[in-house]
């Protein structure tokens, strides 16, 4: 990027850095080949006039966003479609244009589309057979028809076996007939299902020969493929605004009587035959499988939002000058203030460290998959429960580290020209969707109060929660003496001991009576706490492991600052969550003031790099769309040219001044 | 309010209760008198038709949302008119009218006029001289003119000696020539400024005889009388869309060589002769009042937003059922989960405490007023230190507390039509307004750092700080107990400490040569801890001493309820902080157990009455304003009617179909 013309402040900081940000920037894009991909890609779509905002989204009516989108969304299938017949489109592609990078710069609220290329094709994939691939897969890649997937309902979305919306087996004409009895089985959500899709992948209870069978797939037409009217039996639209995603046209879809040949039901684990025979399907785990797929992108996804908002947060904080330490002074960069540094430097460190994880954890799926494949279904509860809280946390402190960065820059984060209230609304929605937070923590717990079970029949457990046997032996952590190491083995055995007080705590309930399921609610506060450890001890025992390792491959001078970065993470944990490290360990008043002295110590190394390992996260402008946070640091340029976009601004005076304000002021007169 | 077609979950819930809701109704009202005066102003506004919305603010473009804010806003302004011809105005009135309960149901998004009441009004009050009140407070009251209050700029904010925009005076002409001589120096920010107000009281820095005075605040007219343009010189535009407040019209201005006469500078405190001769003001601590006075009324905005969401969380909990805690039961009312109490119930306490806490400091300020005008400003420091960090925590806490309501209602918290997310941006918005939250807790950490040093040298302290007194006597803290008392005894105690551990580090950085200012700056970590347990030390006092005094006067029936809410809210603060508690007390894992079992326990004894506790907040439905929160509790179908003001689903295919999607779709046919 042009070096020129840039803010002064920004670009002495860029001038002293110790370290070449292009080092990192390769590492991140995951190699020099995907860095090429990724600069090809960018320009690509970032270049298309077509597909610049000349109006921010943030000034449309709810209407005027849903239709802006849609052209957009077009587009970016045309681009898609290109790609494909040119060989070049991959998961990465898919996920850089659909999702939270060059997707969210393009549709900052979200793409109609995204739920056709995302869970309606793979879907059909998943659980199709042969036959209905070859039907049905041409004509969705080639958007013949553009379908959603449409699961949850208004009133049942993780609990899947309460959903409502059934399809009874007519063994006389063979077809499902299928309904949403009730306003609550009404299908809620699905993106694209509003007014975009005309085809969907329905899930409901499977009723043949008058018995219940479980939940099932369904291919249903929603609209007529000329005219897009609803088909007959639909009642379908859009469920209105949201906190974020405002351009997914979520939708609502209710059912009457609504009959679909027997062959439009996805067969490829469970089956039934003309007669309404029934054959159930050999084992569910695949589907678990899928679920952790996605679980897996979403701890990249929040990874990507933090690297946004710190880049934003940490440029305006090298560019606005505000508040003199010493009052003899001119006044400094707030990057200065050792409380500002608080805010947004470990948001920094979370970035790296959750992409870390997410890299992890998705090379741990990869090698599951295959095992899956073989019939070895062996890891498969270990890596669920670890997919299951790091959805948790890392979505939970993205949310949370998003927010601090935004209250950083002042009431200038809350202007949507920071793009703060955007990269926010998309980071929480992923606490939410994809399993609600709590009930992923509550996941991971009961296999954690298992394993802590077998731990103490003497079983050695696998290597994820092999640390229980450890701090078994170990009964009490001794020497924690403030280095790297001793801060990953003590957040491992205070893990372990959070997951035996949750043991104890279901132990006595049961002897006091309680059914397990009654004991596990009543011990809500404990199992929550120790599944929010175990996915802590992992990102400490991550960060450690795989940063070091990262240090030796590159540039001394990129190593120095990965290792202040994996410093002042771990720093970090640990004080947030000091008060289970007292309870658990031997410290003293003295050892916690010299955690937090280290802390402002980590702070202090990293402020002279803190804008160059930004700037290696290499976040195109336009997937900034900030005007704090642009590479050029022109923030105050950049917020008057976002004030010449306000329709409000095009006229001195708005006619709701004849209309409303001159009446009232001259009614006294 | 009507006990017929409620939700029967619901409905359950409210003849369960072993206490009366109106009793607390009332209290919470002020009294009688005040509960009656609610509910007639209440029936005044709501029930005025023009003053319904048709179609929900968040549906409308920016523009069409301030024309829509700008018609209700003087229709409010009509009724004012009238209450104060009544003589019925006051401040319940206006903070009803213009803030969150009241002004939120009519203007969800804020009113453009707000500003020219509660700011430019009071400021001609506080800082005119009474000729000027003569000349300007009746065209003001009487809405001919409409003012605002333009301090901020876009280059500064908290630091007010850093604003730009200056005022020369030509003794030549008799009058002052106000510039803003940078971009940076653009006043942004103040409400109406936009399109609204035709002045403003504009706060520039001062220069007579070509030397330089300090701030003073000068009567600007922006737009002509008749045509509302605005007048030479003026640049003024709506600085554009933002996190929430999108009605409230804030604006930018630029002032380029604008002459105001002599006497439009505000001179009550400090004057400016004729020939220019400056005559200082007294003293500058009454600015000190009104920034104080405001901070009071945020702590109670607060409260009032904690409120509104714990009643739409704990309704919701009653009435959505999901996921069986036994496989074998039907699925429960969420609220049976210990989980969702957990996220819950807390919320409920939190609004009642700082609802007590701002009312204290409200009575504190009151009395506080009386001695500043017979200059006594013997306590002023201790009041100012109590407000800022009261601020900063109560809004840090409500603005996560309605997040974690919203997130306990699962994706529907996510609609606009729950009015989570309305709710979340006017109550985070309070964490930058006003004083932005760190810079408040370091002004508390000054204070306590100033007053340990006397207490160390031997000086009694005033009452707010008089526990750092007897925690040096004490030095160690022994038999916690457990009980309430102790809970709250060791609050004071751990405040002490960290103030002590933030004194330590100031003055080990003094030692190592760095000036007070720059180890001040190191010690950020060490004095925002600081100032925190300071106001939840004041917090957990106010909340003992207010509560069990309240629970003496009230039935048994109420009293019962608020002992749980009062234990809830003590064992829940003092394990947010357990790591201070930690820290400073001898404490052993068990101890921790106990605590958060009793945690547990105050949950279930909530439990029945918590349905009760948020109708006793006596909120109406259109102050609510959410389809989760409705008295009625009939959720789903209020969900049902949001859809239908959908405007995008008033017709069954988009217009953009046949523009976008049909040709994308038939492209590759």
């Amino acid at each position: 990027m042009p070096a020129l013309e840039v803010n002064p402040d920004l670009q002495k900081e860029r001038n002293t850095a110790t370290f070449d940000p292009q080092e990192f920037s390769i590492y991140w894009a995951g190699g020099v080949e995907k860095y090429k991909e990724k600069k090809a890609l960018e320009k690509l779509v970032l270049e298309d006039p077509a597909l610049m905002d000349k109006l921010p989204t943030s000034y449309m009516s709810h209407k005027e966003l849903y239709e802006d989108s849609l052209r957009k969304a077009c587009l970016i299938g045309e681009k898609i479609r290109k790609l494909r017949a040119d060989g070049e489109d991959g998961v990465d592609t898919y996920t850089a244009l659909l999702g939270g990078s060059l997707g969210a710069a393009i549709l900052k609220e979200g793409n109609p589309m995204s739920l056709h290329y995302v869970m309606f094709v793979p879907t059909i994939m998943g659980q199709g057979t042969m036959e209905q691939q070859v039907e049905w897969l041409p004509k969705a890649w080639d958007c013949e028809i553009i379908g959603t997937y449409a699961q949850t309902e208004l009133g049942h979305g993780t609990f899947l076996r309460g959903l409502e919306t059934r399809a009874d087996y007519d063994a006389s004409t063979q077809e499902f007939v299928i309904n949403t009895p009730t306003r609550t089985a009404y299908k809620w959500w699905p993106g694209g299902l509003g007014h975009t899709a005309n085809y969907a992948v329905v899930v409901a209870q499977l009723y043949t020969k008058g018995e219940f069978r479980g939940l099932a797939p369904f291919i249903v037409q929603l609209r007529d493929m000329e005219t897009h009217q609803p088909m007959p039996g639909i009642d379908i639209g859009d469920i209105g605004t949201k906190l974020s995603m405002k351009g997914v046209n979520n939708g609502y879809l209710g059912l009457k009587n609504v009959r679909v040949p027997l062959n439009h039901m996805l067969m490829k684990n469970q089956q039934v035959l003309p007669d309404g025979t029934y054959v159930a399907p050999k084992n569910s785990v695949l589907t678990y499988g899928t679920m952790m797929f996605v679980r897996c992108v979403l701890i990249r996804d929040t990874a990507h939002s933090l690297a946004k908002a710190s880049t934003i947060a940490t440029r305006y904080s090298a560019v606005r000058r505000q508040s003199p330490i010493d009052p003899k002074e001119p006044e400094p960069q707030i990057m200065d203030h050792t409380t500002q540094q608080l805010k947004v430097f470990p948001q920094i460190s979370k970035a790296i460290v959750f992409k870390i994880a997410g890299d992890t954890i998705w090379n741990m799926y990869n090698v599951l998959s295959g095992e899956l494949e073989q019939g070895n279904l062996e890891r498969l509860p270990e890596m669920h429960a670890l997919a299951c809280c790091l959805k948790a946390i890392c979505s939970a402190d993205a949310s949370a580290g998003v927010e601090i960065c935004r209250l950083s820059c002042g009431g200038h984060g809350f202007m949507d020209c920071s793009n703060f209230p955007a990269i926010y609304g998309m980071t929480t929605a992923v606490c939410t969707y994809e399993g609600e937070n709590t009930v992923m923590l509550l996941q991971t717990a009961r296999y954690l109060v298992k394993v802590y079970g077998q731990a103490l029949a003497g079983e050695t457990l696998v290597p994820t929660v092999a640390y229980i046997n450890e701090a078994i032996k170990l009964k009490q952590f001794v020497n924690f003496d403030c280095t790297l190491e001793s801060i990953v083995k003590a957040f491992q055995f205070v893990a372990a001991n959070k997951t035996r007080v949750a043991y104890e705590q279901i132990e006595m309930r049961r002897r006091q009576g309680h059914s397990t399921e009654v004991a596990a609610n009543l011990s809500g506060i404990f199992l929550t706490g120790a599944a929010d450890l175990h996915g802590r001890a992992f990102l400490a025992q991550t960060a450690y492991t795989e940063l070091t390792a990262i240090s030796k491959q590159v540039s001394p001078a990129l190593a120095d600052v990965l290792k202040v970065v994996l410093e002042l993470y771990l720093v970090d944990a640990c004080l947030n969550r000091i008060g289970d490290f007292l309870r658990f360990i031997e410290f003293t008043d003295a050892d916690v003031t010299k955690l937090e002295m280290r802390l402002e110590s980590c702070l202090k190394r990293l402020r002279p790099n803190a804008v160059a390992l930004v700037d290696s996260f290499d976040l195109h402008d336009r997937v900034l769309d900030s005007a704090l946070g642009a590479y050029d640091g022109k923030v105050y340029d950049h917020i008057f040219e976002s004030i010449k976009k306000n329709p409000l601004n095009k006229e001195p005076v708005n006619e709701s001044f004849h209309k409303y304000l001159k009446p009232f002021m001259k009614a006294h007169l």
